[in-house]
């Protein structure tokens, strides 16, 4: 892959735009060509106008470009456009781009459920991909609005797949602790969240009940039949910067042979992206931890890069499997999974079935 | 009451001790003659050796007090013995503390379980108090060993005995978010809790698996008969101070009216010590918050003194009921309970009644 | 003082509003009788509007008032307006509402330098007061406008005054260590401030320095001579909630006897407003810790009901002099030093000194 | 360097001693070959034993290194011992070890300030390694001593000498904050620096006065001059994980002509350890940066691979110089500097010079 794909970010200096920025910006397969963020910082470099908060330096070639206004025009030279913008601001662009050619890979919640949109975690439902023909056929369109889900369900539903294909699912019960950063640079105040915990995320609930069913659901006839199963969520805001926890207790379709078993599901999962060996696919999508008091946000949330769930305290009794499931929500739930759907679906039109 | 009962404190310089001491302090019925701690700290002037942590200073008239090293010697004038010894130190002084005749207020995890033994939260199992008659025959002592829960357990089951009442309860699934504080002032590490999560308390589950089934038991010929009822519990240590959280799903016996009619259950329920006018009593034990983002521990822990507990986000759906649930950690789940039981021993007590 | 003085909180939403709100609810003195914000929330129960996140509940009494938009008219019926707006909001209508009549006590930073307007910390410099002739004589107003010193200089001029009259002052260097509701409510993201410190707040040195030249400063011929001192200043955010710490090095005028007689000149000081029985002045307005690990923000912050200083480490090497200073900076800081302000006011015009 | 040079670490399993191990697991030039803890850990993988709390999943091949107890006979097999044992345990042990020929490279404080034992924070004072040689004399053994300094003045004096080299130091005032790793695992509970900072460390304040004169100090006649400056330290902990922040006020030997001077000091400095290729060397021993509210702990503590030092908010006042600077306590306040001594040692016995 000689020529690297030309991509932009639009929303570029939040804290899932700085994510997509870090993991691009040595992408094998992708080049960095436009970045995009509000009126006010046009024209300034990206290295003066962002506040950068990741641990880990903001990437040398990066810095020198010149941040654009948010707009289609100002992506015009990429083909693949990557959305960390807020779901008001995401609406109209995402289908003035699809309509443009763009691949457009988008972490705004916005047109998540519409039936010919995929929401991908491509471990769990990389074949939903295949909504893309359908949406080109209905759209009228040669681009394609591929979208990356919640960030709490990204992380929940990477766990579930395995557990679903094996026993089955009937019930689940998750009680989330998500940190700061799913927020938002500014969407937590110090004074709000130091000492406390806020037991209420606007709408997230929701999302996770609806995103799983459609993520875990059938891709038939060209839509997706959502899973039936029931899901309670309740979803609460903690001290922590990165990394969200989910308490995950589970009603099997069928009584597995032992806890063994249930392990032996998660570290022998092996699917399609990290069979076609895409870069950003984690070598392990769940790792499971053996010890008593893992997984935990700081030690674990960068385990396989952040793109791994970490699932650890499995306890079973007859159909009702407990366990904890931790993953990187701006990474693994959000701005890596967007990157490994754009590298699935070039992966697979290079493969000729898109 | 114009003389005040004696009271001493075993233990008295840990979290919960300090607790114990700041509510014994100014108590209109008992009055502080003795405190202890380990032999080191033994002939030191309780403000000199104590390291005091609680947000509100220390009470002036007890840091006089010269601390004794813990023995039933020690505390040989005191008629009521509060407990906040670790469950090894307090195996066998309590046992010795009751046979001298002394009336042992127990926050120390031994002894739950036993059957002669009362484990009370006051509010939703005063009556339990009865077991004393069948522990004193038995043990063939004039004293009394009565039991304060586990403090998941306590804050739990003060949201839980109304429910249960009204609409009957066929399992329980619980997520706690516990408070630092609940792991005594050294259990914690700084550098473990900072931006993390720890999701695992040892013992902490079977605790409030086999705790509430008996608080919320029957006692029917001078035994305590567990509730049964499933209980699936996992506990978690977070970054805040004092107050634990709980995100409560229930499967009930009878479906509700509506949420209406839960949050009536909550807020018309009026139990014994309340009635009786115990001073630590709070006025209501069960507060509901209908905003969309509460309990929070911060702002909610001290509601009641820090002996009610606090519900929020209250979904009805069928005969799943899901809320959250916080209550002071040390307070209604240590030291404050402890008191209330107390209180509740000699009200009933001159009533004739034990 | 049979009728209490009509007052009104502009402003009344944020951190400071919200303290003046707790302060003034039961007022000896003072009657809330108007509560503004900004014009969104006008209309609406005070309760309902406002996101209430001190540590105390608020008060039942205030829940019930309607809050208005911010203007001059909507705060007619007071006689003592407390002005808890952002410098930009607070410019003109100070003015207007001097203009009126009103007596102005203001948290905002404008203004302070100016030579005819008081920059009072009752305890520091009660005297300056008399600058309110000037001022009604020069603005041909009847009303006045007196100023709330910034936050970390109330904190440490009631430090630096009495070490000032005893042993002269040569040079201050201070560093400060500020916590999130210095910065108001929104002030401080969490993503920012969690394991974290920010070594920057903007203007915040100038204003130490200025400020606490003026408040040491002598009244001389209806104006202030600012205290020729060099005072070097360092300021950063640290991850606490309320309080500011603050590490000061002193080089002194001459050198005391030894460091008791540091301790009594800050012991022994009782100024002006504590003589008047202010009911806000604290009953030591410094207090010494000698522990070696005091002042703590969490365990000194509500000192003195949070109108005292707390002073520790007291370090006396000829004549430097090194110690720290922790203040509550949203009461001693903010609004209850502007609530002693109007008790001051008010007690001085009832003898006729104004 | 084809055999590698055998490394073993003295206590492990602390927070410095697991930084040693993530150091030396992958160096270039030392394998490590043995392990120590306390007895009860011995005879147990390191893997399962240790507690890692590093930001870093532990490297696999140390997982499986057999703990000995700490003790002179199990690091035999080593020819240089890094020790990250508390001062009480390292007394004897070093002395034996450095008597049977080792070269001990110490992190404990004993020993620090004897005259022929180098402390040595190698950019600062690379050649008092040369009192090696008067060690040698003295005590008639054929190892070495060689000791790290206390993390705080490892950080303050790499930012010192290059200002002192080129402007000459009369004074410093230095105001420290701390993070929680510096007091170890178990040091700084939860319940303490949780919306909290506790101004006091015991004996810290000491060791950056005399441990920074020595440093900074002449090596002349085989014994070290200290420098003749006057330190005044205040030492401070914060809710920080990682990377001592230090306020520095210095009043300078000659005014330098502007802040560019005083940064052109910093960014040319190229020390020997650098010119040597060292490979633990940052590029940079001082990092400048130029916005106004850096450094951070949490953006910065890990620049230069954590050996670096970052300098901001350089403000010039005539000769007075004030900054802050930040360090990663365990990496350049600790193991780090140690894995660099121990580099320095060998590069230097190679090229014939001790």
């Amino acid at each position: 892959m000689v020529d690297r794909i030309k991509a932009a970010v639009l929303g570029a200096t939040g804290l899932v735009g700085q994510r997509f920025v870090s993991l691009l910006a040595s992408h094998p397969w992708f080049e960095l060509v436009a970045l995009t963020a509000s009126s006010e910082r046009a024209g300034k470099r990206y290295g003066d106008t962002v506040q950068w908060l990741l641990e880990t330096p903001m990437p040398s070639n990066v810095a020198e470009i010149t941040v654009a206004a948010t707009s289609p025009d100002s992506v015009e030279e990429a083909e693949v456009v990557f959305v960390a913008l807020p779901k008001e601001a995401a609406m109209e662009i995402e289908l003035e781009l699809a309509r443009r050619g763009k691949i457009v890979v988008s972490n705004a919640s916005n047109y998540r459920l519409e039936p010919d949109i995929p929401l991908l975690n491509p471990e769990a439902n990389w074949n939903h991909i295949g909504l893309v023909e359908e949406q080109r056929k209905k759209r009228g369109w040669r681009g394609a609005i591929l979208k990356v889900p919640n960030c709490s369900t990204a992380v929940l539903t990477l766990s579930l797949k395995p557990v679903l294909d094996k026993f089955g699912i009937r019930d689940v019960h998750v009680t989330t602790m998500q940190a700061i950063s799913g927020a938002g640079l500014r969407g937590v105040p110090g004074y709000v969240i130091v000492d406390n915990i806020v037991p209420f995320i606007k709408n997230e609930e929701e999302k996770i009940i609806n995103e799983s069913r459609k993520i875990l659901g059938k891709l038939e006839n060209n839509t997706v039949k959502p899973l039936e199963v029931n899901i309670y969520a309740t979803t609460t805001r903690v001290p922590v910067l990165d990394g969200h926890l989910e308490s995950v207790h589970l009603v099997l379709g069928r009584e597995p042979g032992g806890p063994k078993e249930v392990i032996e599901a998660f570290e022998s999962w092996g699917p399609r992206p990290q069979e076609l060996g895409l870069p950003t696919a984690p070598e392990k999508p769940v790792i499971v931890r053996r010890e008593p008091d893992r997984p935990q946000p700081r030690l674990d949330r960068l385990n396989g890069r952040g793109m791994s769930v970490t699932v650890g305290r499995i306890r079973l009794s007859g159909r009702v499997l407990q366990y904890l499931v931790l993953g990187h929500n701006t990474i693994r739930g959000a701005a890596g999974t967007g990157v490994l759907i754009a590298e699935l679906y070039y992966k697979i039109k290079i493969n000729g079935l898109i």
